[in-house]
């Protein structure tokens, strides 16, 4: 669709890291400073909601955000994993993955809500360190699901 | 689990009208003032993560996700249809469905981020009444599902 910028399909390196590309979707690692290890799962055409795929789509879809959602258990260790998908200002589906800690910046809130804490830069650095393995695990999971 | 006001599965009159109840989940009409049509799924054992279920659980439960999202668009009519499973301040795995308007109270945020207008008390009462018809509109489409 014209002027969406997730059909345009251009990632600038500072947004984040391509992870995988299927026919029907891509998974980014989403370079966010706060919350390493956010990933994002983008349907490949344009479609607002999830009722408007095909029961066989959803699968496929949900498939690859419960295995992200496993990789991040696995590799960053979060306290919870946080799913969803909004849409409102992009209203082309997509879905957030994205694991939280107690001392991360919008705990207990969500990640849209207001800033509540620092997390130590020490602390962001060692989840930095575990997010570059994050693409391999999904890399090797997706695999799997073959 | 001890203390999980999930586990407790009590609701109030004043917290939500419960729309259905199966084995393994309920579905609630939650009251809330700004969003009306607010649906939640709550799994009814204790557990955390989707990728802590079996596969079939998760079909299981994305089914009715999806099922509410569904009704939600048909009687609600919203510009969007929100879905999340969050779970920081309650780490019972719980689904929120919530229909969004361009003149909500937080649109184009979340519904968890900072209030960005106040919509029009007709408006609301109009939404309100259409919510109503929510319950049936999600059990006549799970009694289609079996």
């Amino acid at each position: 669709m014209k002027n969406c910028v997730l059909c345009a399909d251009i990632l600038k390196p500072e947004e984040g890291e391509l992870v995988w590309r299927g026919d029907d979707c891509r998974i980014v690692l989403v370079n966010d400073p706060d919350l390493p290890g956010f990933c994002r799962i983008i349907w490949n055409h344009h479609v607002g909601e999830m009722s408007e795929l095909t029961f066989g789509e959803r699968e496929v879809l949900m498939s690859l955000v419960f295995v992200v959602e496993d990789a991040i258990r696995h590799v960053m260790q979060p306290s919870k994993v946080n799913l969803a998908s909004l849409g409102n200002q992009v209203p082309h589906l997509h879905w957030h993955i994205i694991p939280r800690y107690a001392d991360d910046a919008f705990f207990p809130g969500s990640v849209w809500s207001t800033r509540t804490q620092q997390t130590p830069g020490s602390v962001l650095e060692v989840r930095k360190q575990k997010a570059r393995d994050l693409p391999e695990a999904i890399r090797a999971a997706i695999s799997q699901l073959h």
